[in-house]
C-alpha cells in the first residue's frame, strides 16, 4: 500500500535537508521552514488522533482546540473526533518551555522544532507563539493519501527572519464586518504572520466607537464602525492566533471624517462631512492649537487602554498643507516659532504627539513622513518610499518596516511582491546593528475598491509569498516553487474560510444571472485587474464610495493563474523543452478560448455587466484563433506570410489594451507564438502604459 | 434596449392571471403566490435604490435593514448604497397597518400585495409579518437585466394556505453551532417558513444550557451545547425574519443524555454515559416517581422562560418500554394503578406532563404517540405517520400536523416531498372545520448522517419546495415547473450563505487532495446517496457518532440535478419530441462520462476516499459508453443484435446497485436508450431494494 508515495520513498533513503526548489510534490509548506529533512513513512490522522498537551500556560490550551478545530475543518472529522489526552502514546505531542506574554510583544520568540515519525510527532517550543507556528506547519503537511489522511514523517527546525511580519486592512475606505477581520486573521495565523495593522481612521470614515468622543463615531461613520466590545473580542480573537494588532489613527491629514463631530480639530472652517471621493484631500488636524492636544491626549488615553499592544501608528502621509498655507493664524504660529515649511511644522506636531503617546506608555509608528531628527530613536518608521528610505533610517538609529513593493491594491503578481528583498538596494549593506533596526515587513491592503465581498482575493493567496518573504531565510527565492505551493496553499485556504476562490465564483454567477455562467468564468479566468492607480485613470466616471463593486474587475483575482500557466507552457514549447502532452494542452486551451465569445454573447445579452466585457470575450476568440493559426504554421515547420505575421501581432497588441480596466492576460504568450512562427524571436509584451498606472 | 425582455413583452400586452406552469422564464418564485399579474416594463434597482418605511412597528423597521443587507448581498451593492428616506418619490414603498405580535403567535395574519410598475413599488399588508413575507417575494424578482438590476412590473397578491410551516433540526445527534443555525434561519425566512422546531435533547446529546440542572449541558454535552445567551440571540434572530422557535425536549425515550447527570430521573440502573451508536435504545425517564414530575417542572419552568414560543414540543416517539417492563417497582405502580400496558403508562405520563407544561403558560406538542382522549384538546400532534392519522386525530378534535412524507433524511426526490399533500388520503374529506384543526407540516432533518458543513444540502434546495407545498395554492402542482423554479432558488440562495453548493465543492476537494478534482465532480454530480435508512444496512461497519461525514455520500447532494435533466432529455428523445441539439447533448454528456474513468483513476490512486468510489467511476463510463452504442443504433436505424441487448441491460443493472452507499443516477436512463435501440418499450429502471431501506 504503497502507491502514490513511492516518489517520496525514493527521495528519503536517508533524511535529507531540503530547499524549497527541491520539495518533493507533497510538502507545500509556505513560508518555507528554515530547516527541513523528510523521513521515511507518514502519520495517519484518523478519527482517533490524539494532542497531549504539556505546559502549564491556558493559552496553550486555547491554542490546541483552535489546532484540532483546523485539523476537523481541514479533513471533515467531526466535533467528537480528535481527543485531548494525557498519554505519552498521544498521536502529537505539544510541549512550551513558557508561556509566551499576557500582551505579545515585539521579538517573542517564534521558534520551534516538529518531528513527525510512523509512530508519532513531537512539537517543541520555547514559548507557546512557537507552538502556534508549528501547529500550522503540521496543519500546511496533512493531506489526504491512499491510506487516508496523514502527514509524511519530517524533521523541522524553523524560526522567522524577520520579527515582524504584518498586513494593513483599510476598513476607512469601505468598512469590513468583523467576520470578514477575524476570517483574514485566520489566514494570517495559516502563514505565521503576526501584526495585523488595523487602519481605522480615513477622509472616509471614522471606525472605532469613542466613548469619550462618541461624535467621531456617531458624525464620521455612516453607522459603520467597531464597537469597543468586537474590538477586544478582535484583538482576543488575534491573541489566541500569536497575532497583534496596533492600531491606526491616521493624523494630521487623512482626518475628514473626525471633523464632522469635532470641526474645531481642523485647520480650515467647517463645517465637514464623511468624504466620498478617493484622494488627497486638504483637511488637516490644526497644529498650532492647544485644545488639539488636549482632545488628542484624551483620545490617545482611550484608545491606548482599549488597544494593549505596544505600538501605536499615528499615519503622519500624504499632508498637502493646503488648509495649513491658507490659514493665516498657523502661517503667524509658524513665524514666531521659526518652523520654516509645513515639514516642520508637521515635525512640530509629531514631536507633542509623540509626547502624548509615550505618556499612554506606548511607542510611536509612523510613515515615512515622520521621520525626523527631533524625534527620538524609540519611534518605528513604516516606509512606504522603498528599501533606501529604510536603510536611511537604520542608519539614523531608527527601527522601520517595508512596505514599499507590498501593496496589494496594485494588483502586481505575486512573483513582483516575492522579489521585494528589505536588504535590498541601500539596505544591503548595512551593519548588523542596523540591520537589527530592520523589524520586518507589511504589506498593505487599502481599501479603495474593496468590500467584504471581494478584499479576500486581493489579500490570498499572494499574502503567503509575502509571509514567505518575511519569514523564510533570504536564500528562499525560486519563484517556480513559490508557485507550485501559492497554488496549493491558495485552495488550502478555502478550508479557513476565506473567500477569495468562493466568493469569485459568487459574483461571477450574480453577473451573469445563473448558473449556466462558465463561459464568464471562463472569460474571468484569464484576465486581471489593470495595475498601479490606472483604476481610477482609466475610469469613464470618477469611482466614489458609493460606486458598486461588482464588476469583472472586482470579481477578478489580481493574478491570473491559467494565463500564468499556459505563458510557461508556450515558453516550453518554444525553446523545445516540451513534455509530451504539452502542445495538445495548449492546442485545447486555445481552442476553448477561441469558442468562448458564442456562449457569452449569450449571457451579455442578459445583462449589463456581462455585456461590458463582451469586448474582452471577442479579443479572446481572437487571440485563441490566431494561437492556434501560429501552431499550425510551428507545426508544418512553415514560416507565415510576413504580411500574416504583422496584422496578427497588431491584433495582439489591440486585444491587450485595457478594456472594462481589465487586461486579456493570455496575450503575450499568444505574442510568442506568433513570432515563433514567423522565426522570430520571441519578445515580451508589456503591459500597455494606460493600463499600469 | 429591450433585449432579453421582449418575451416579457409579448407576454404582458394586459395584466394577465398567471399560474406557476405558466411562469415567463423570468419568473423563478417560489413558493409560488395566491395571485400574480405581470405588467410591463421594469423598476431599476441601482445604487440610488430607495426604500420608504410607513408604519410606527420597530420591527418594521428591522425587516427594512435586513431587507436591503439581502439586497445588497444579491447585487454586490455596498453598505452606503441604498437608503431608507421619507419621501414620496422612493423606489419602493412599505407599510403595514399594525405591528406583528411581540411574541410570534400561531395563525397571525401573513398576507400581502406588492405592487411593482417601472416607476415604483408599493407593499403594503395588514401586519409587519405579511411585509416580511412581501419583501422575500421582491427579493427572489431581482435579476440582472440588460439595463442593470431590476424587477419586473408584477401585481401579487398573496397568503399562505397554512399557517404553521416548518422544519426540524436536530442538534441532538450532530451538533450544529449557532451560525449553521441562523444561514438556515435566513434560507427559511427566504422562502416564507415560519417555524424552526429545534430537536435539543437526544440519546447522543443535551444541547441547551440549564443553570437549574446544570449536569444536563455539563455531563449530557460533550461541551457541545447552546448557552442560553445564544438561545436568545436565536430566537431573536428568528423573530426579526418571522420565525418562530418551537423547543423540542424529548421524554421519555430519546433520553440518555439527560441520565449522564441525572441518573436517579431513569427507569433502570445508571450510571448512563452519552450515546454514541444512531438507533432506539433502552433507557426512558421513569414516570411513576414524584421526583420525576418535580424536575421536570422546574425544567420546563426554566425552558418556558426562555423560549417564548406558545408551544412547547415534548417529543414521545419510539419508547421502546424495555426499562420500564424490567423495573419491578414500575410493574407494581402499573398494577396499582390500573394501567395495563406501556401505552396506557406513557398516556399517564403524558397527562401528568401536560400539566406541569400547561403550569407554565405553554402549549403541549408532541409526536403521534401522545394522541389518547386522556388529553386535553389543547395539545397539537405532530404526525410521523402519514396523512391519515393526522385526519383521525382532526376528526377527535386535536390540531395536528403532517411530517411525514416530508423526511429530508431520507434522501428522496424533491418531486416526492412536493407530491405530500396534507388533505390527501384520509384527510381528503375532513369537514371545513376538521381542516381547520391541520395546522400545516414540517421537514424533518434528522441528525444522524449530518454535520455543519453538509447539513445545508440536505435541506436546500428541497426544502423550498415543501415550502411552496404548505404556502401555495393547493392547486399548484406542475413537477416541471417546480424543477425549473427549484434550479433558481438553489443558486440564490447562495447569495444567502447557505452552503449546499459551496461546501460540496469544497468536499469533492478535500477528497481529490487539490484543486484538479473535476473528474470527482463530474461523478459527484450523477450519483444520489441510497435512499430510506439503507445507509446503515448497507454500511461495513457500523456508523456512530464518531463516523467521519466526509465521504462522497456525505458530499453528494440527495437528487442529481444533472441526472434528471439527462432523464428528460432521453425521455424526449425517446418520444422523438426532440428540441434541436438534445441528441448533441446527449452525446456530449456521455462521452464525458464515459472519457471520465482515466482522470478519475488518477485521483483514487493519491486518496483513500476517491479510491472507495472507483468502482462507480468505472460503471459510470461503462454506462457511457453503452449508451453511445444504444446511440449509435438509434441514429443507423439498425436494431443491435438481441444478446447485445441482454448483456448490456444487465450491465446497467449492475451499474444500478449500490456501492460505497451511492447510486448512480443516469443508469435508468440509459437502460431506456438500450431499449429503444432494440425496439422495445422502455421501463422504469426501480431503485434496487437493497438502496432504498
Amino acid at each position: 500500500m504503497v502507491r502514490g508515495f513511492s516518489l517520496l520513498l525514493l527521495l528519503v533513503a536517508v533524511m535529507t535537508p531540503l530547499t524549497a526548489e527541491q520539495e518533493p510534490a507533497q510538502i507545500h509548506l509556505m513560508p518555507w521552514p528554515a530547516s527541513l529533512k523528510i523521513g521515511a513513512g507518514q502519520l495517519a490522522i484518523s478519527n482517533s488522533f490524539s494532542l497531549a498537551v504539556h505546559g502549564g500556560d491556558p493559552r496553550l490550551r486555547k491554542a490546541a482546540a483552535i489546532f484540532l478545530n483546523d485539523l476537523r475543518r481541514q479533513t471533515g472529522m467531526l466535533p467528537l473526533d480528535f481527543t485531548v489526552t494525557g498519554s505519552a502514546e498521544a498521536s502529537l505531542t505539544i510541549h512550551s518551555d513558557r508561556p509566551s506574554r499576557d500582551v505579545q510583544e515585539l521579538g517573542e520568540d517564534e521558534t520551534y522544532a516538529l518531528e513527525i515519525s510512523a509512530t508519532g510527532a513531537k512539537l517543541d517550543a520555547p514559548t507557546t507563539l512557537g507552538v502556534m507556528r508549528g501547529l500550522q506547519t503540521f496543519l500546511q503537511l496533512v493531506r489526504i493519501t491512499p491510506q487516508g489522511f496523514a502527514v509524511p514523517a519530517v524533521s523541522i527546525q524553523d524560526a522567522p527572519r524577520f520579527p515582524w511580519r504584518g498586513l494593513l486592512i483599510d476598513p476607512g475606505r469601505h468598512f469590513l464586518p468583523v467576520d470578514v477581520i477575524k476570517r483574514n486573521l485566520d489566514g494570517m495565523a495559516a502563514v505565521k504572520l503576526n501584526v495585523l495593522h488595523w487602519h481605522l481612521s480615513e477622509y472616509q470614515g471614522f471606525r472605532v466607537e469613542s466613548k469619550r468622543f462618541p461624535k467621531l463615531h456617531e458624525m464620521g461613520s455612516d453607522g459603520f464602525y467597531y464597537t469597543q466590545d468586537e474590538i477586544r473580542e478582535v484583538v482576543m480573537y488575534a491573541r489566541d492566533r500569536g497575532i497583534r494588532i496596533v492600531p491606526e489613527f491616521d493624523m494630521p491629514g487623512h482626518s475628514t471624517s473626525w471633523f464632522v463631530g469635532y470641526p474645531e480639530l481642523a485647520s480650515g472652517p467647517g463645517p465637514y462631512s464623511v468624504e466620498r471621493k478617493w484622494g488627497v484631500f486638504d483637511p488637516a488636524i490644526d497644529p498650532t492649537k492647544e485644545s488639539t492636544y488636549k482632545f488628542l491626549d484624551g483620545f490617545i488615553g482611550e484608545m491606548a487602554a482599549l488597544f494593549p499592544d505596544q505600538f501605536f501608528h499615528v499615519g503622519g502621509d500624504e499632508v498637502n498643507g493646503k488648509q495649513w498655507d491658507a490659514n493665516p493664524k498657523i502661517q503667524e504660529f509658524m513665524r514666531a516659532h521659526g518652523l520654516k515649511n509645513n515639514a516642520d511644522l508637521q515635525a512640530y506636531f509629531n514631536q507633542r504627539l509623540q509626547k502624548i503617546v509615550a505618556k499612554h506608555s506606548k511607542t510611536m509608528e509612523g510613515w515615512d513622513e515622520i521621520l525626523r531628527p527631533e524625534l527620538p530613536k524609540s519611534i518605528v518608521i513604516q516606509s512606504w518610499r522603498g528599501p533606501q528610505s529604510l536603510a536611511d533610517a537604520a542608519r539614523q538609529g531608527y527601527r522601520g518596516l517595508l512596505s514599499s513593493g507590498y501593496y496589494l491594491d496594485l494588483m502586481s503578481p505575486t512573483s513582483a511582491h516575492y522579489a521585494v528583498e528589505p536588504f535590498a538596494d541601500g539596505a544591503a549593506n548595512l551593519s548588523d546593528a542596523e540591520k537589527q533596526r530592520v523589524l520586518g515587513g507589511e504589506a498593505c491592503m487599502w481599501g479603495e475598491f474593496v468590500s467584504g465581498e471581494n478584499i479576500d482575493s486581493r489579500i490570498w493567496p499572494r499574502m503567503a509569498a509575502i509571509a514567505e518573504r518575511l519569514w523564510s531565510p533570504q536564500a528562499v527565492t525560486d519563484v517556480n516553487s513559490m508557485y507550485d505551493r501559492l497554488d496549493e496553499i491558495s485552495h488550502w485556504l478555502d478550508f479557513y474560510g476565506l473567500k477569495h476562490n468562493a466568493n469569485r465564483d459568487l459574483m461571477v454567477r450574480r453577473m451573469a444571472g445563473g448558473e449556466e455562467s462558465s463561459a464568464l468564468r471562463t472569460l474571468t479566468d484569464v484576465i486581471e485587474p489593470t495595475k498601479g492607480y490606472s483604476r481610477e485613470t482609466l475610469a469613464t466616471s470618477q469611482p466614489t464610495a458609493f460606486t458598486p463593486l461588482n464588476r469583472l474587475i472586482d470579481a477578478a483575482q489580481p493574478e491570473s493563474a491559467i494565463a500564468r500557466r499556459f505563458s510557461a507552457m508556450v515558453d516550453l514549447l518554444i525553446s523545445g523543452k516540451m513534455k509530451p502532452g504539452t502542445e495538445i494542452q495548449i492546442r485545447a486551451m486555445l481552442t476553448k478560448w477561441r469558442d468562448n465569445d458564442m456562449k457569452l454573447r449569450a449571457l451579455a445579452a442578459k445583462s449589463s455587466l456581462v455585456e461590458e466585457v463582451a469586448p474582452l470575450s471577442q479579443d479572446l476568440s481572437t487571440l485563441g484563433t490566431l494561437g492556434l493559426q501560429a501552431l499550425d504554421y510551428l507545426d508544418r515547420g512553415e514560416h507565415p506570410p510576413e504580411a500574416w505575421t504583422s496584422q496578427q501581432l497588431a491584433l495582439v497588441q489591440q486585444a491587450f489594451q485595457p478594456k472594462a480596466q481589465v487586461l486579456l492576460m493570455i496575450a503575450p504568450a499568444v505574442q510568442k507564438l506568433i513570432q515563433a512562427s514567423a522565426g522570430e524571436k520571441p519578445t515580451e509584451l508589456p503591459i500597455p502604459r494606460s493600463a499600469q498606472d
